[in-house]
């Protein structure tokens, strides 16, 4: 691994954003990353956080457009409410705050401890859960479903809605429909290495995978022997829509979980439109690339929402993030 | 590996990149990726291309203010004369095209055959070489330095003078002197697995490193037991300043090698500018991610180009691609 300490990675890794990204406001102390420009008069302020690990979310989505700050935990660690409360305090416009928060069962219990207190402070806050990974429900960390890939959908089109000075009670909902026509489904070829731990977390041989696994490699619904891409994609993509059940055109991302290359992402990428096509579910747009990984965990998984005219001219607004850029 | 066999890697990203990026022309039958505005009448062309397997160079660079167009090889193999010549012809506006070639045997002679061959036919065209990796002279593949991380320079670069209508004797200077001001250097802490083997390429201990590892797992100059974050970028800043010397503020491209975590480059990214702050060296911009790639090797390398106020501003003028995007 290319670290110093297991206890030191996150507060390296935030020097190593503060530094390449001086559009960002780091506090390495108490692991936040803000919007310099924060907090921006009259707007919503989107805040998320979760575990380490899972780069470039959530820090990587922080800027006009998108997140205004993000909290970080230790690896694969909910952050504690104080940070929450914080970074609250430090974006709140007077328009209130947005939590976006993945369904774990620390996130959870922490975001609304922070959402209580930061209400005492006199901040409006709401909350969206995002729960979108279709594989299992109830796992290691979770009751119910976990929220994996559609967070990025969340993040980017309820950012665009209060970037565009949408009141808080209309971003919140726009985040709940978001992930409510969102879902996923992940596979691991390898097991994922925490730096704390030193070794994989999993015994996964080389010659099979785990369909939908985690991105903190909880377990799936089944190992098989190793699949081609062509295969993978029909059961991701499979259980994806046997949920799902789409009417009209989807978002697409073809999400890396770390160590998988681009080339492969890509190919699978091809696969995923076909069963898509094959299957009569128009495209709207397609993102491949590593966005909710799971550190140096190889794999993929596929997120479809479900994005009526309204959510796509949201997604296709500017965003100027580390990780998500584009103009209009 | 995430695919379906070793034979059609190459194509299965490509069909995926038509997918994903209908911005772009993919011609998948003669693997190249091309500007669908091509030609632009006035403008030089910017062309490159290489063997597969170091995404997202250089199809993801394809786009306004970076590459008109970008050949792709089998994994790890140069592309033909005939892609280069074809591509030429598409991308021609009538100001000539720039071929940019990373200094590796096959890429330099198929790159030199097709620069004839175009000239031949009425399109006027420059090389530069990108020879920039200072860890060893002469190597597996290599005559001289290999071309590595100063690509990205070079194409961003030279193609922002291109879209500014500079003639191409102008843009081919500029992308000479960004090679001439740019070293590299790259660490592999795991080897690369290549579709066709199929197994590591070369055997590397868990608990040791190789300095000086080239982009297709070519030897370096040394192995060593597992250094800290710290130690490794103290070796490849001070190779890289052994031999660069800038008396002036640097561009800074932190740089993985496809497997190793967002999370462990950024904080790779605090130990590099801690290393050129001691050296009394200014850092203008920085740039963490995985951009030069070798499938699916851990490691990184770090790539300094000294920037003068015209280098700078050409960095900074806006660019419209996959894998680099951002306006002003």
């Amino acid at each position: 691994m290319l670290i110093n300490t297991p206890e030191t990675v996150v507060a390296d890794a935030l020097r190593g954003m503060a530094g390449a990204h001086p559009e960002l406001a780091v506090d390495v102390e108490n692991r936040l990353v803000v919007r310099r420009d924060a907090p921006v008069a009259g707007k919503v302020a989107l805040l998320s956080g979760g575990g380490s690990g899972h780069e470039p979310l959530h820090a990587g989505f922080v800027g006009p457009g998108m997140l205004a700050a993000a909290c970080a935990g230790e690896v694969f660690t909910s952050p504690v409410p104080d940070q929450m409360v914080r970074a609250a305090a430090a974006v709140d416009g007077g328009a209130g705050v947005l939590f976006v928060v993945k369904n774990y069962t620390g996130d959870v219990l922490n975001f609304e401890m922070a959402a209580e207190l930061a209400e005492e402070d006199g901040v409006r806050v709401e909350q969206v859960l995002v729960n979108d990974d279709v594989a299992v429900t109830d796992s290691l960390f979770t009751a119910g479903r976990r929220g994996t890939g559609a967070t990025l959908f969340v993040e980017k089109i309820a950012g665009a809605a209060a970037e565009e000075d949408a009141p808080l009670d209309r971003v919140a909902a726009v985040a709940r429909q978001v992930n409510a026509s969102s879902r996923s489904f992940g596979v691991a070829l390898a097991a994922v290495t925490t730096p704390a731990k030193g070794s994989p977390t999993f015994d996964l041989p080389p010659d099979e995978l785990e369909l939908g696994i985690g991105i903190h490699g909880e377990p799936g619904r089944e190992r098989r022997p190793m699949m081609t891409s062509r295969e993978i994609a029909d059961v991701a993509v499979g259980a994806v829509l046997d949920d799902l059940r789409p009417d009209g055109p989807v978002l697409v991302l073809v999400n890396g979980m770390g160590a998988t290359p681009l080339l492969e992402l890509y190919g699978f990428g091809a696969e995923v439109h076909r069963v898509l096509s094959e299957r009569g579910v128009a495209v709207a747009r397609t993102l491949v690339g590593n966005y909710v990984t799971s550190l140096d965990m190889a794999g993929c998984s596929v997120t479809l929402c479900q994005a009526d005219e309204e959510l796509l001219r949201l997604w296709d607004a500017p965003v100027e993030t580390p990780a998500l850029r584009w103009g209009r």
